[in-house]
């Protein structure tokens, strides 16, 4: 998808919502599992009640390998749903894929070719022929860790290195000197709002994919404050907080209302 | 796998070769596309073929994925090929994981329990939570990136940190307070031979999993030089040098002979 069409979408749904289906056996409804493929028609009830106000959705890819095949069966119906039934939405596969360039070229067959998503999230680890394989697709983006939303963030990329940036920082300003670059997207997380003004310096443009308001503690507002560029430059996700709203029959009405009450206080800051 | 039967599988076979399975339908031979699974059929030919000089199996999931449901499934029938026909052999999922705690256990669940795998590469910029649902395992492993072969290990992963260590020496010596590190091995590229004197000062006795000998450049004879412990300490990986080593209806010989030949190498070094 290029870019300017998910830029469309955000003005016209007021919206900058993504929501993440990290979808569980264990944790969706009881009758679902009477269904032949509960994870699939859980997904597609989810994103029937959401896609009014979600701009993209985000499958997080270890909760379908963790069922096997059928997991992966389910990932693929769902991609399928979404290219069919909402083409203006943009896909991401949460995948956090990072190997040597052969290996992270059948990554990216396996995600943009196969599954046919718009993007995907990579590790910066390996640095750049672990990266540029997946830039190098048109209308493809390229989601790389920067400065993930969990404790183990400080383990290591907020460590100062010789030249005084950050490791996060470094990521950042190195990975732009990559090939097709401009086909990056960064994950920064909600719950280091306070970063969003020095990365703003580093990457003023970019899109952000910003993972951690909701169930991790993040602030929507802290954000938007430092993070919003003149074509919005974020993607909110919010997974456990909108689709285990409830766990009984009503889950898709209850996952429907806190998508609306995100995108309402998203249209504020917009 | 309880490591000492690793230990001694490597003094019974004089070996501490590891074969990468990283079969690409591209690749394989013609006359296998006929199979109703080439790419089960050309592992379990490779490992029969071999299996008398390798202690380890490396499947590298990407090479998998890149085929969606199938590729998936004849996974499944390797791993499953392996435990029941060869199970003294140690089996590696080269997947290079990372994610947050929640997620990480789903991975954990998909690679240890639901595939079982003995072991998992895990990459570890997302920190400790990342890593430690993994290491929760017992007699399981979790094989950390630390130095890796390729080029792209100089972006970030050699960059000296402001404590004076570079940052896979962090990772190290991190890694090494993390609960249960106790079930930790670490990924060194044998491209970077020169290296292995430094991180056996940090990690003495550590099993490391080394790639990067053939295809890559890398010297077994430098990485044995500094590298090997008491307990051998090495699995040293080749992939494409041995099961591509003909694509000819001799490919399970041709692997053999490669396999054959880099056994008699390491048995010298033991």
């Amino acid at each position: 998808m290029d870019i300017s069409k998910l830029i469309k979408q955000i003005q016209i749904k007021k919206s900058f919502l993504c929501v993440g289906l990290d979808t569980d056996l264990a944790k969706i409804p009881e009758h679902l599992h009477q269904q032949p493929n509960p994870i699939f028609e859980f997904n597609r009830q989810i994103i029937d009640a959401t896609a009014k106000y979600a701009v993209a959705y985000k499958p997080n890819i270890a909760f379908y390998e963790a069922i096997g095949k059928e997991g992966w069966e389910a990932l693929k119906q769902t991609i399928d749903y979404l290219n069919s039934q909402y083409p203006e939405i943009f896909t991401t596969a949460d995948a956090k894929r990072g190997d040597i360039g052969n290996t992270a070229s059948k990554y990216a067959q396996a995600f943009f070719d196969d599954l046919n998503f718009d993007a995907i999230t990579v590790a910066p680890y390996m640095g750049k022929d672990s990266v540029e394989p997946f830039l190098a697709y048109q209308n493809k983006h390229t989601i790389l860790l920067a400065l993930t939303s969990n404790e183990g963030a400080f383990d290591f990329q907020t460590q100062t290195l010789k030249n005084k940036d950050s490791l996060y920082q470094t990521v950042l300003k190195t990975s732009q000197t990559w090939k097709n670059s401009e086909n990056l997207m960064y994950v920064v997380g909600a719950t280091k709002a306070e970063y969003f003004k020095e990365i703003r310096q580093i990457i003023p443009h970019s899109f952000l994919l910003v993972p951690g308001v909701g169930a991790q503690g993040g602030s929507l507002k802290e954000v938007c404050q430092y993070g919003l560029t003149k074509d919005c430059g974020l993607l909110v996700n919010s997974s456990r907080g909108i689709i285990y709203a409830s766990n009984g029959k009503d889950f898709a009405q209850a996952a429907e209302l806190k998508a609306k009450g995100l995108q309402e206080e998203m249209a504020i800051y917009l």
